[in-house]
């Protein structure tokens, strides 16, 4: 059932914007952990612990619990941590519990992303975070932000994996009647857990969030060719020309306007899902007009996807067991994400899976 | 229990007054199944469909879902249905798979009324809706409204029926303590469904909602005659007329005001209810000053019952099982109700159960 | 689990302060079970009944319920009680059924608080009522409030048998480190079900609540003296003095200052309690600034609590079963609290149970 997708262990999971981790506490809630995270002083790196006082179970990422230079100090009685999740003070005691200590999570901060990993610690491999470059590299202007949706993540893949919606629920920002009438090509690799789709739109309307941004006028050929790393990683590589530009053999489109779209899709827990999303833009990047427009139109269309969401989870919830979805072809790309989803949930369950 | 009455199936159920329906979809929620209406531009006659798109289940009756002629268009992908409920478009192929309907339900336009029939469509007979003519006649001028209560829908039959309760939650406005002192009459037909509640007060005060919109000074006598049509549809016969006035031998009675209030009860889910209600009179018909006044003191009194419901229904949830009510001579009615819906709720889920 | 302490019934309980009960009826739930309460015209004592009406189990306590004299007049058909639970009226008939009675409950006024036995009546012992003599006493001056926190009542309990949360949670009002740095003693007297935890502090900072409404300057000596009855009534002996002063061999201590902090920790439902409070002196007893100084901070620090055990319930709410605590000195009052409370809940459920 789309709506209650099992979560795959031990994977990397995106849990913050790397500026949203900083010198306060910050609660988040992965797979249904509860975590805290802070940026240690010391080496300005993200710490990620258990969010749960091992004595009276208080969160540590909730006001008054603070942060005392690299310690953590919970707000109830006091018991105090390291960035190892050792408990290195305990009120009205010189000694300090052997087994007092919260766990503490593998993290890699990578591309303004702070990745965590659910699973067992020993697995963690900073090398397997999967990568979005364009993140963090100096070509590229990037606006973003983060909505929490209350709705299984697996609806958000859903949404994602199939672009023809922007033509119903995002016309007059990012839709037009080609994306929704052009047909798909999809690429599955399975072992990799890599799902493409792409659509080539040729001789096209240029949507309002183009249209207004680029400057271009009249038709466009118009690309978007989506690449998703399950479970969490969702990359669209758009590409907006005026029609018949083609890129040069050597690879150079200067008259194109290429644009990557980053999703992180992180489960928080069941039923509710981190949606971050960014935009990024190789083109027109001094111009700071196009940046809050493009920032202003993005949030406009997640807040759709939001809306939309929280309304099917809740229409799904009340539905009968065993309901029916009709899939078609436009379908191709989020079917096999659920496909890979579920052999990830089931290698994450497993001791020592990986699927080799 | 009161809170947990059966719902009734095979049977027609009150979705909407006419004026509802419209060129917008519409969504209600009828004994559990969501639908969505709509009044078809070709013919003027209400449509119903159900309210789950077929593809990922997403609302036909919620925005940005829409119209598009007479077809409905999915807010999410754009699957669209004719008014039969068959999908007559998919995004990104010519042909559209067989399979992809919504089931679309029997419906009869009646008295001012959208009726939906709930359960098998080959049992449905537009000749067995219920009528409630003084709701479209030219001799009358009806005010009305719609109020969810979430409550079960036993608990509004309960109220209707027994009208002793107008003295204490509606004193002020309908009640008088002739009303709650006043025995009753009741009459029940198991076969036909019907349950009738007399209740005919000599030489009683006249209540507010009266006295001031019909102009009578002193006393009156006042008659209630309840005719509840199980499951959905209860009218309420008011008389009344300075004390003395009787009606002539051959029916006349031009000294009296005749006031029809109509209820249609229909179970919206398990805990919730709609309260159709409309007030009709024959008399002071052009008097836009009573009509007003009406509307917004039934809506008053019907906000009464709303309050008193919801709070009731919220006892009523936190009572151990096996709690116990007290039943006396006002709640012959009720209880007589009680019974006839729980027959209904028998016959509507056997095969082919009519009572016959 | 600290969550999901169990009910200890066949004890009293702290339902309302006294001037809470008046002439409006006044609906509160206690271990569960629903109440109303008035006060008698006749005789001025407080009345509590089982707050559901016999018939169609209407909250005697909501509008438009009422009081006529000294009868309660249920606001949905009108039933009428008397003080010891009859109905001695119903509508439509001269015989009130014998059946037609609601339970009413043992109750003692003591101190100003409005007990009441939830439990077998026929135990209800009114000399065994705890005391707290200072709430309306002639040398004191008291300030208190109620406020409904939605968690395990044992989550207030662990709260109020460990002072060391002030320095955390109430830094800034009665906090300073030595509350959390200095060892407690604690003694259980387990036969009786009384918990005390003492904390001397000797030439301690004086924290803003006492600095600035007693006008001690510098250090000072405070003690806490906790003396907790289960399950209801909390008593902390609180003494603040400058340091060195200590009290004469005959008791007398006429440079220090005494307050009296009182909570009753009433379970209203699961994960639901009344946390009523009070703070009495028997200083500057005509200072009406300091009088309201002090209701004023010890609201905030109440709500500080509140606010903390909302979340740590939430909190709770989503831990794994099994999930552990770890306790160390200062947890000794809490330990031995929750101990004599599941005493305390097992002998109440017993058929004459009373540890004997």
């Amino acid at each position: 059932m789309p709506h209650a997708t099992a979560f795959a262990r031990n994977q990397w999971y995106v849990a913050a914007h790397a500026h949203e981790v900083g010198r306060e506490v910050l609660g988040r809630t992965v797979l249904g952990e509860p975590l805290v995270l802070y940026r240690a002083e010391r080496d300005g790196r993200p710490v990620v612990l258990y969010d749960r006082c091992v004595h009276r179970r208080f969160p540590l990422s909730a006001a008054p619990s603070r942060l005392d230079g690299d310690r953590i100090v919970c707000g109830y009685h006091g018991f105090t941590y390291d960035t190892t999740g050792t408990c290195v003070q305990v009120p009205g005691r010189r000694r300090v519990p052997r087994t007092a200590r919260v766990a503490s999570y593998p993290v890699a901060e990578r591309d303004s992303l702070v990745w965590v990993w659910i699973g067992d610690p020993a697995r963690a491999d900073p090398d397997t975070v999967p990568r979005a470059r364009h993140l963090d590299s100096p070509g590229w202007v990037t606006v973003r932000g983060m909505e929490v949706i209350d709705a299984d993540h697996g609806l958000l893949v859903d949404n994602l994996l199939d672009l023809s919606h922007e033509t119903y629920l995002h016309g007059g920002y990012i839709g037009t009647p080609e994306v929704a009438g052009t047909p798909i090509t999809t690429e599955v690799d399975e072992a990799a857990g890599v799902v493409r789709v792409s659509r080539h739109m040729d001789d096209a309307e240029c949507p309002p969030f183009y249209a207004k941004s680029t400057g271009v006028r009249g038709r466009i050929d118009r690309w978007q060719d989506i690449e998703y790393h399950a479970p969490c990683l969702y990359l669209l590589h758009s590409r907006v020309a005026p029609t018949g530009v083609v890129p040069a053999p050597d690879g150079g489109d200067p008259r194109a306007f290429h644009t990557e779209i980053t999703y992180a899709i992180t489960p928080s827990d069941h039923g509710r899902v981190y949606d971050f999303w960014a935009v990024s833009r190789d083109w027109a990047r001094e111009d700071a007009e196009i940046t809050e427009f493009l920032r202003h139109n993005n949030h406009t269309v997640v807040l759709q996807d939001v809306d939309a969401l929280n309304l099917l989870q809740r229409a799904l919830g009340c539905e009968r067991d065993g309901f029916q979805e009709l899939s078609v072809g436009i379908d191709a790309g989020g079917l096999a994400a659920r496909r890979i989803l579920a052999r990830l949930a089931e290698e994450g369950d497993s001791p020592r899976g990986n699927g080799s």
